[in-house]
């Protein structure tokens, strides 16, 4: 049988992983294809550099640009990341006929339409599970499984830096810097950590998930983002007491009326009992509630060379099988064309802890403000005495925009001396 | 556009659940087909029974054979269940060229390959997500987002009823007959509870997760099948004093060699620290792990007619694509042909508690039998003193030849009294 041939670009942690499965799982690829995958060339930055795999000279190039529109190559693997040259290198490799399977969140996120309609007029595929939790099975499911389905909302840990941190700052006690410093030394943050911690690796992640849920068109500047620099200690300690822990949540959702959809990712507290707090270290878990389905969790490492590579080669097989077959996958979906609103129209609850003056009325005008804006309070709690006390208010679902006009209120409130902590709650009600 | 002809066969929990949403889902579904739905006929017993949706009078027949070969029919849907006439049904629409897609456990474990030939002679698609664990995308994932990995175990929990019962006798300390008489009460359970509580249901699940995942031909009579009746409250007591939680389990493992695999069902003990543990009532939940992917889990309802016909909607929108686009799904993938090994030659750990006499040298003799069958010690426990005195015991990895033996030869021993519960120990070490 003719191999397919498969162009490389990028031969790092993600890539060499997939060289080397390539290599040793050769026959059972095959068998499952129904042809032979065969590496047509690698490219990579620098010809010299020591790599994590044994690569045959001889396939390495500099030259993206040849290896993506050469004659022979069928299908080009994207593992590089980043916006460009990422987009030119698929967008040639998809004009000329060639299938993609990429790993690019990014570029995904920030102009997935016009690679979607590169891959359309050329007729090849664009696959990427490997964009969004890395080795779990969760684009298919949603593109394919639950296409007979109406999902309602997508929640999940998708970002295993975060969560490293998180865990770390929950189960010890440290602080953001002393956990983000420990993720670094074994590997888990990168030097430069803002695409993780700031949440944009999220978000980008939320945009496709979006996209894909709710057959829509989502781009990353569409999504809320909050990220996790600004938790601290007492945050974590004060969620604890509560029977909370805070997580970065991805929350896609669709609104009440169902026309709209909002798209964000912030810190948010979910109660201990909930299956996605069990998440330890970097893990990921994504929560999906659909109509008839129920509630789906998906569950495994959401990134690292390995499991990053089992979702590239599961994309490769099945990219393989539809060349062989004439055949195409999935395009893209977005008849349903949801606006995506702003966050202010999202529905959340939200614990919010303030330092008071101790004295008699204090919870009347506090409580007097939150009916001012249409806020429900769920529970309050007065703790501490004199300079120390505080009132621990979680309110009902309301509006974001409802719940920041309440915040700016309480600022002005004589009688509230600080907001010591104010973060959404998830996961119960 | 021309719409695809959809024939159902059956009309009960999840038949009337499947029209219901084709009826209700109609334009979100032409938009992800490409072309609308339309039911083409419906298949019942008999014709003037009340119903769960209303049905177009018209469309309902008792000629099931007439309607699956009708040359306006696309797609037959296949929610009776059973050997006969679900065999003879499926098969005259595919050898007809129709696509199927079907909910049949018994029959896709009895006769699945026959069912993939006549598919493949007809050049329609098979597709079935719905006979394994409901509403969770399970094998969708295993067919084509683990087709570039090697899956070394699936373990789960796969049968709604035996989890409830089991989760009822665990928080309440009920009987088996009192936790299956309530199961039945709430409509868990069937009034005969055979296939479920006897593990038949649970075996041919595991046969077909063991099919796809090691891509080998796997029957249901080649699944090692013990099921939950002769479980005792004592049994789950005990398990609980020792941070345990009983499950029945569906394993399908490649042994250490990697030349063959072990498909079994039956009750297991399992750390309550483990995710499995966790799941509670009717739910499912299913651990793959493969060699680059890690530890995967899906999580959800895996019974219900809701949660059945999503992910036979799920299917018949795959299906539908793939006829429009004159493409077929992934056949039959068994070239690996992996032997199943008998019971005997898996590994597994095991827990026992002897009713020994109280005297000295008691714990020499025992240990001495385990180790004349290689059967290696973890930990005992001594428990009681006198006539109560009871040897709690769990063992290392060991061949369940290795550990029947074990039990034969401790039955001899006399210095013990009964063997009080004997149940393999699953999900760590």
């Amino acid at each position: 049988m003719k191999p397919l041939k498969v162009a490389l670009l990028g031969c790092g942690v993600v890539g060499s992983q997939v060289i080397r499965l390539l290599h040793e799982q050769r026959d059972d690829l095959a068998a499952r294809v129904g042809a032979p995958l065969e590496l047509a060339g690698v490219a990579v930055r620098r010809l010299g550099r020591k790599r994590d795999v044994e690569v045959d000279p001889g396939l390495l190039t500099t030259d993206a640009e040849s290896l993506v529109t050469r004659d022979d190559v069928d299908i080009v693997v994207e593992v590089i990341g980043g916006i460009e040259p990422a987009r030119s290198l698929i967008t040639a490799a998809l004009n000329r006929g060639k299938s993609v399977v990429t790993a690019n969140k990014a570029l995904l996120a920030e102009d997935g339409a016009s690679l979607y309609e590169a891959a359309r007029s050329g007729s090849g595929d664009l696959y990427f599970e490997a964009s969004v939790a890395g080795a779990i099975p969760l684009l298919r499911p949603l593109r394919e499984s639950l296409a007979g389905d109406r999902v309602n909302r997508v929640l999940g840990i998708v970002n295993g830096t975060t969560n490293y941190i998180l865990d770390k700052m929950d189960s010890t006690g440290a602080s953001f810097t002393d956990a983000l410093e420990e993720a670094q030394t074994l590997g888990y943050a990168e030097a430069d950590p803002t695409a993780d911690v700031e949440g944009f690796d999220a978000a980008a992640k939320a945009a496709i998930l979006a996209g894909l849920a709710f057959h829509s068109r989502v781009t990353a500047d569409q999504v809320h983002r909050e990220g996790i620099t600004e938790i601290t200690a007492t945050d974590v300690a004060s969620a604890k007491a509560m029977g909370y822990v805070i997580k970065l949540l991805a929350i896609c959702a669709r609104s009440d009326d169902g026309r709209s959809i909002g798209v964000r990712v912030h810190p948010a507290m979910i109660p201990r009992s909930h299956p996605l707090a069990g998440v330890r270290e970097a893990y990921n878990a994504v929560f999906v509630e659909a109509e008839s389905a129920g509630q789906l969790m998906f569950y495994g490492k959401g990134a690292g060379g390995a499991p990053t590579a089992s979702a590239v080669l599961g994309d490769l097989v099945a990219v393989g099988r539809n060349r062989l077959a004439g055949a195409r996958g999935p395009e893209e979906s977005t008849y349903a064309s949801l606006r995506v609103h702003p966050m202010g129209e999202t529905v959340t609850r939200c614990h919010v802890a303030l330092d008071v003056a101790d004295k008699p009325g204090v919870l009347a005008r506090v409580a007097e403000l939150f009916a001012k804006h249409d806020v429900s309070i769920q529970t309050v709690r007065q703790e501490g005495h004199g300079d120390d006390a505080q009132l621990v208010i979680v309110t009902h679902r309301a509006s974001d925009a409802a719940l920041s006009a309440t915040m700016e209120g309480l600022r002005e409130l004589d009688i509230v001396r600080a907001i010591a902590s104010v973060m959404r709650v998830e996961g119960d009600e």
